[in-house]
């Protein structure tokens, strides 16, 4: 594949003849439609409208779906009425309810009219379902079949349904009111005898979800089971439709984003390039005030000991140093639980064991950092009392960090909270607190 | 399903009855190996043994396949030499490739001759290749045809191969020589006239991987083009394997791990439970003494502002709020910023647009905290110049910690290094030392 550096001036100087059309369809003739987006993705949204349209359907729909929301709104601006409802119709069920979500409400009742009917009912329906559920991201192209017939005229239905279906390889076996009733794979079909009956090779033992599930449940179940598809149903049991794995890594990726927002504290996840700075601050500002609320108590029990800082202001100088550093060993020992317990790889019945296990590493890092610290002290401020006041602090701090590190977020796990909200700003305020107080009792022992 | 806690004690019971492999077989009869998994992960190592063993191949050796690896190392050594061969014999390629590298040298050396011919070589071939590459991932299952058989003969040959393959929906056009000819999928077969010839039929213009490749960017290239499988070649085209959909999700699962711990500061990733504490602490010093000797810095310049805070000694006391508030809002850009490269949401070429971007939100939020800050100094110190000195000290280092925590990353990125390793603890540091200079700054200008 050529660069894209190098394609790009080449493509908007084609978008300039007046055979354009026939132009672009010889270039990206050959091209997966993901080889056309990287091309073409960093070209004026109008020009990708062009480009959609000389392609057609179904490769330049395709092409158009790689687009992130709000590109595509971009883009779609510049399509006529009917290039607007035909680029609808064609669109996968689930990626075009998220669009549809994302359109302006007169908007979408600007085109609704011109969408075909089975579409625009299609449409309806699954705008129905709640954000983030199960609903949103399924498909209604999934291939089924009636239990009462035979494996071969099961393959002649199927090679009929292929061209229009999201797979045909998990096919759902429904009755007349669309109840859930089994599930043949393709291969089951075609390794069976051609005479047995569908009803005798499906398994009627089948995982399924509910249109109202959560999105990231279902993405786990789906993967915990290792299948390509699975079904959703309502509280009848009738199949709505399918959600197939390559929805499960972008709600496994959306689901990332939002864990490294909390451990960030940056709030709900806003797109970056299309907020104005007013939204994302907003979204932002409930965290840091928090913690400046929290920041008000290091300054009281500084406050409380400003005859310790007067009379030995060399104490004054370590202590971001100390306040630092258990922040950092409380921001690990916090950031390896929070994940364990995502992952399933730590449960909270071994909090014990975490507990010693975190007392020995704050140990180990503790005593380390504390000998460099206690040098500093000794080296530049040749002062025997203050380095065995800051070295000992450290020590202590550091313990006290991992350890309350790792257990805060299983204490919030314990009381069904998310413990991603122990995040590590979170852990670093209240290690500020607790290095302040270690410190200055320290230091009134030492320098009495 | 019934409560594991339910279930727990009466497996135990069943197993210490003499028929217990038939009353295990029963049991489980109808479960989905996954179901199996869920209900006995708890049980005692030598307890999983015998189910498997009870359970047989297939069930119970897909049953084993779910444990973590050291999971299954544990479950192993409670095996007969035999049923050690007879479990690798059955595994998936994949899984068994790495499980064996987990095994002791020694350990492996006692069992591979007790293997069926066919799979010790592929064992071998498959150990060659890189921990964390391509061919580290892939199973040799994969289905194959040659190119001159029709569609209807190509049907027969996919039959006969389904029952050992990791999947037949795509299937890989080979020559005699194993080299990558094109491409078919079961659908493509299935719709196809019976006489057509597969080169016929075939797609040859197909996305493979190299062997060596790491396999994040594989899981990506899958993901990126929605496939169920990608074939995997060596240098002259030849096909080595295919890696397949339900591994893509294991392998993002690890890469967000391996993120987060960067965000936490927190060193390489290390099974947590099942590694000594030293193991752990040695991951973690490596960053803690880095921030460490960062920490000495903002302790050498208080010691040169020791006159003012001699003079004001509730200067000091604000120190740990703003380094706090500056190192929480850098945090936050960072985060958002670091994401958005990752997921390919935010672009280096946005640099300015950014920048500006941040610049007004730090200008927000840092206008909050700071009339926060100011106002606690007002009630509490009852001190004017202090409360501006405040004020005016952390609106600046808001601003100044929200735009560097974007630019670092972009930075990073820019001169090819890896922007996650702008960790929350690293940009608090950094904001430690310019919050400290912006605020003697502005203390030695108010206090003049």
């Amino acid at each position: 594949m050529r660069r894209k550096s190098i394609i790009s001036p080449e493509i908007e100087e084609i978008l300039k003849l007046p055979n354009k059309d026939e132009e672009i369809r010889n270039l990206f003739m050959d091209l997966h439609p993901r080889d056309i987006f990287t091309l073409c993705e960093d070209l004026e949204p109008q020009q990708n409208a062009q480009i959609i349209i000389a392609l057609g359907s179904p490769v330049g729909i395709e092409f158009f779906q790689y687009f992130k929301t709000r590109l595509q709104r971009g883009i779609f601006q510049h399509f006529s009425k009917e290039w607007m409802a035909k680029v609808l119709e064609n669109m996968a069920p689930d990626e075009r309810t998220d669009f549809i979500r994302a359109l302006s409400k007169e908007k979408t009742e600007q085109i609704l009219p011109l969408i075909a009917q089975a579409e625009r009912n299609d449409i309806k329906k699954l705008l129905q379902y709640k954000k983030d559920s199960a609903g949103s991201i399924l498909t209604t192209e999934y291939a089924f079949l009636p239990q009462d017939i035979t494996a071969s005229e099961a393959i002649n239905q199927i090679k009929r349904q292929a061209f229009d279906r999201e797979t045909i390889y998990y096919i759902y076996v429904i009755d007349n009111e669309r109840k859930l009733l089994g599930f043949v794979s393709l291969k089951d079909i075609l390794v069976a005898n051609g005479n047995e009956l569908i009803k005798d090779i499906m398994n009627t033992n089948i995982i399924t979800a509910h249109v109202d599930d959560d999105k990231e449940q279902v993405a786990k179940k789906l993967s915990d089971y290792d299948l390509l598809a699975i079904p959703i149903v309502d509280a009848d049991n009738k199949l709505i439709g399918i959600v197939t794995v390559d929805d499960v890594v972008d709600v496994i990726q959306q689901e990332h984003t939002e864990d490294i927002y909390k451990y960030g504290a940056a709030g709900d996840y806003v797109d970056y390039m299309g907020s104005h700075p007013r939204l994302i601050a907003k979204q932002r500002i409930m965290w840091l005030l928090v913690l400046v609320a929290m920041g008000f108590i290091s300054g009281m029990i500084m406050e409380r000991h400003a005859y310790q800082l007067q009379a030995v202001i060399a104490l004054a100088f370590f202590i971001p140093l100390l306040s630092g550093s258990g922040g950092n060993a409380g921001t690990q020992s916090s950031t390896v639980i929070i994940r364990g317990l995502a992952t399933g790889e730590i449960h909270i019945k071994d909090i014990l064991k975490i507990f010693f296990k975190e007392l020995s590493i704050g140990g180990m890092v503790g005593i380390a950092m504390g000998i460099l610290a206690a040098l500093r002290a000794l080296v530049l401020n040749k002062d025997m009392l203050l380095a065995l006041t800051v070295g000992s602090a450290m020590i202590a701090t550091v313990i006290v960090a991992t350890t309350l590190g790792a257990l805060l977020p299983l204490l919030f796990k314990k009381m069904k909270l998310d413990p991603a909200l122990m995040s590590g700003p979170f852990i670093a305020s209240i290690v500020d607190i607790v290095s302040l107080l270690v410190y200055f009792r320290i230091a009134v022992l030492v320098f009495q």
